[in-house]
């Protein structure tokens, strides 16, 4: 069916000449046209107005912007870099543009932010036009924002995980177990998925890990693992890689599955939330479209961490159960110590060295990273039934000690393109002990943002090595932290920001 | 002050030589840099981020997007129209880029969307950060989301309402009594302003009248106004206009009255919301801003005008009298009828023939439109003391037979820049009744749907025309009411929503 003519009136959209812009705006759709196009007097599209644009059997929603002047000739339109793509497009091809239809899901969204609950159809309606593009920032922004006022409730949670997951692919493998591990974020550092994935892959046991880019945390394992191997997989390359390695390190937003989370993660980075229902749809579409049968979730709790509470992790330990259940997808959760970062590292890179020192069974190798890897692939070998109930951390260690998770971690590195060394910063700069003293507190919020402003995740070099943890004695003029950056811009920024949070780390 | 020299590093921060992209993008300001541009290196910029850019004394927050290739070159940064005029350059101008300071404000919308109240310092820094375009889209539409789902109250929305005056230009009248007037939208037509500007300052008082364009509406005051003689005016001219004739038809967005408030309302208009706080502090700030002692305030109630029950109209004429109180202004309100549109047209042009109508007594002048106009006219000649309690009606129906009300209207559009005839539209197609029958009900809301897809408010001649009225005798096959429309695509697409519509018209 051609693009134009599903409602009547296609044979009178005239056709535009596609101009590639090589704009680059994330997710966002971007058309540009002239103000006096014929067509946008035609269809009376003004600026900021939301366009569809067919091209061959796809069609996408754009924000257009008009512009005066010769840039563009009449008949042309330009398209960002995504939107080219999305319609897979070839230069000099021809395009349809129109009004989009009535984004009947709004009513939903409107609907929810004033206090009615969403039902199955809304919440597919709603997350069918996210996935697809539809959704303005604006729209986008006030969904979030709304089910950040009134939380999603269970049922709602649940509605919210099943679109995510029926909107997008669906992975299926062959084995009666697939694991997966999960880490609520808040707690900088803290890399443990390329640890477990190998322990839990070189004792025979199937974990396809598919893992995403930050949300609001200076790295995510997609980030992390991208400064080691090569994490865009698509979905061939993935199977391959576990069939032949039982394990993977892939980035999941390359697999469409659950394509929505990514556009609803770019927004909630931006506003800077991370609601728990939300959350809750993220970490278990990803698993269940990943195809997991059993996924094991580390929630660490801590005054700035991202569960606060005993309590809180242990309420959202039951949720997240309780919506897995209704998957088929059993949830298995270790509330653990969230008081300060785990490892040395803050920052892709800086993270990346950690989990290689541990691969390689360094002396400098961060001992608390180890010890929480070694819990997790030992509840994950339990569950396998590689180990006896309570005696899969004994295990972990060992696979860990002799070598035989690190000759996992490279062959999987191998066979995802190729093992490489993370980059290091041009421009680091120490924060010194303004006095002797004892650290009395780690401001994890503060120190996530400290390493943002040096340039992660994006800079892939940048970030923080913190080289105190809490309850060392320090001498004035004692290095506490390293910021690491690839440029001096950045690594003033970031002190700036260090000037006015004296008490990012406490010495009392 | 030179704009890079404020926080210490300026000196660093290389110069850039802007390019007028021509681009227009409402409200927001956007600027687009290479992805190899030194800048964005040094300072960590990526596409979507937030850049402050600097140039002599000004500076502005701008939305950046990168882009790869030949259309710009190295050293140049390409600005959209309104960053353009607010940065006040000149070809050839160069500007310095860099990371905007960290919006602290933003701490203060999270907080209110996990339910916590806002503060005079919190509302104070969030007012000022929007009116200085250094919001987002998603920023905008969290804070308004928020302030839907968790209702402002009186005191949060005198806050909003005292920021949004301070954050603006103040006229000051030297009269003891400045009328003004306001009507809660959602009836469509009804544009009595015209009308009780004209009947008002015939009489020999004061009434500046500054009026806005339409958030959800097809039609705002402005927009109808801006067919009938230009309303866009600066201060000095609207001084002149109001010390010569005693009252104006201005649009406020012009004098920079309230201006946070056309970034929330084209916000609104995309969310299609619009809360009771937000829409109490747009109509007061608007009022203190322009300088009003007195203002009548109209309040439709009906099942699809804004406001639907009696107790609801009551409630908001209550909220809006006592913040009204806290600034001196006092507010009198009118609960009127709104179960059908008052007037025949709907949209700019359209109600501008029905306003022209009354003033000139022509036999098809509506009625209703006229009796409206007549009662809050009468309201105001009462508060200024013109005519005695319950004789203002009375003489603002002889001003208007009289054609006093119609000559004082010429006078002050000629003073505005002259009268003009408004526009009519190029394609016209009408709805006829499908069966005998009467007329039982009319949805407001669909009709101003339907006037806004036929292309209003940004095709001043587009609207609807409605021919019949609530409880009249049809017969098949007569025209319940005929959309306009400057061009075929916007008529297909009327009608398209009409189909979809059958309801809009109920014939029993």
């Amino acid at each position: 069916m051609a693009a134009g003519d599903s409602n009547g009136n296609g044979n009178g959209v005239p056709e535009l000449r596609a101009m590639r812009l090589r704009l680059y705006a994330q997710h966002q759709l971007i058309a540009v046209m002239r103000r006096d196009e014929r067509v946008c007097r035609a269809e009376g599209l003004a600026s900021r107005s939301q366009v569809e644009i067919g091209a061959g059997g796809r069609r996408i929603q754009a924000l257009l912007y008009q512009l005066d002047g010769d840039l563009l000739q009449p008949g042309m339109i330009a398209l960002s870099e995504t939107a080219w793509q999305q319609l897979d497009l070839r230069e000099g091809d021809t395009v349809r543009v129109r009004h989009p239809p009535v984004l009947e899901s709004l009513a939903g969204v409107r609907g929810r932010l004033y206090g009615r609950r969403l039902e199955a159809a809304a919440m597919t309606a709603i997350v069918g036009d996210v996935a697809a593009g539809r959704y303005s920032d604006v729209h986008l922004a006030a969904f979030l924002t709304a089910t950040a006022a009134l939380p999603l409730d269970e049922e709602e949670t649940y509605l919210l995980t099943r679109a995510m997951v029926d909107v997008g692919e669906r992975l299926h493998w062959d084995a009666p177990i697939v694991l997966d591990k999960h880490c609520i974020g808040g707690l900088p550092g803290n890399r443990t998925s390329p640890l477990v994935v190998a322990i839990v892959a070189a004792c025979g046991l199937i974990m396809p890990k598919t893992s995403s880019r930050a949300i609001t945390s200076p790295a995510g394992t997609a980030d992390t693992m991208e400064t080691l191997a090569p994490v865009e997989l698509d979905s061939a390359t993935l199977r391959r890689v576990v069939a032949a390695e039982g394990g993977c390190l892939a980035w999941g937003g390359a697999m469409q599955l659950s394509p929505a989370d990514e556009v609803f993660v770019r927004i909630e980075r931006e506003l800077d939330i991370d609601t728990e229902g939300q959350l809750i749809a993220s970490v278990l579409s990803k698993k269940i479209a990943a195809g997991s049968t059993h996924v094991v979730i580390d929630i660490p709790v801590g005054d700035t961490a991202k569960v606060r509470t005993r309590e809180a992790g242990d309420a959202l330990a039951q949720r997240l159960h309780a919506i897995g259940a209704r998957f088929g997808l059993a949830v298995y959760s270790i509330v653990s110590d969230g008081s300060q970062p785990v490892g040395r590292g803050i920052g892709p890179a800086l993270e990346a060295r950690d989990v290689l020192a541990v691969l390689r069974n360094l002396p400098a190798a961060p001992a608390d990273l180890r010890e929480r890897a070694v819990t997790l692939a030992g509840a994950a070998l339990e569950i396998g039934g590689k180990a006896a109930p309570g005696q899969g951390a004994r295990l972990a260690g060992e696979v860990l000690a002799d070598g035989r998770a690190w000759a996992k971690f490279q062959r999987i590195c191998a066979a995802q393109g190729g093992l490489r060394e993370p980059p290091v910063a041009a421009y680091r700069r120490p924060l010194k002990a303004s006095r002797d003293g004892r650290v009395g507190a780690i401001d994890n919020r503060r120190l996530s943002r400290l390493a943002k402003l040096s340039g992660a995740p994006e800079v892939a070099a940048a970030g923080v090595l913190l080289q105190v943890r809490l309850g060392d004695v320090v001498t004035a003029g004692q290095p506490l932290l390293t910021v690491h950056a690839e440029s001096p811009g950045e690594l003033d920024y970031a002190f700036d920001y260090l000037r006015r949070s004296p008490d990012l780390i406490r010495i009392d």
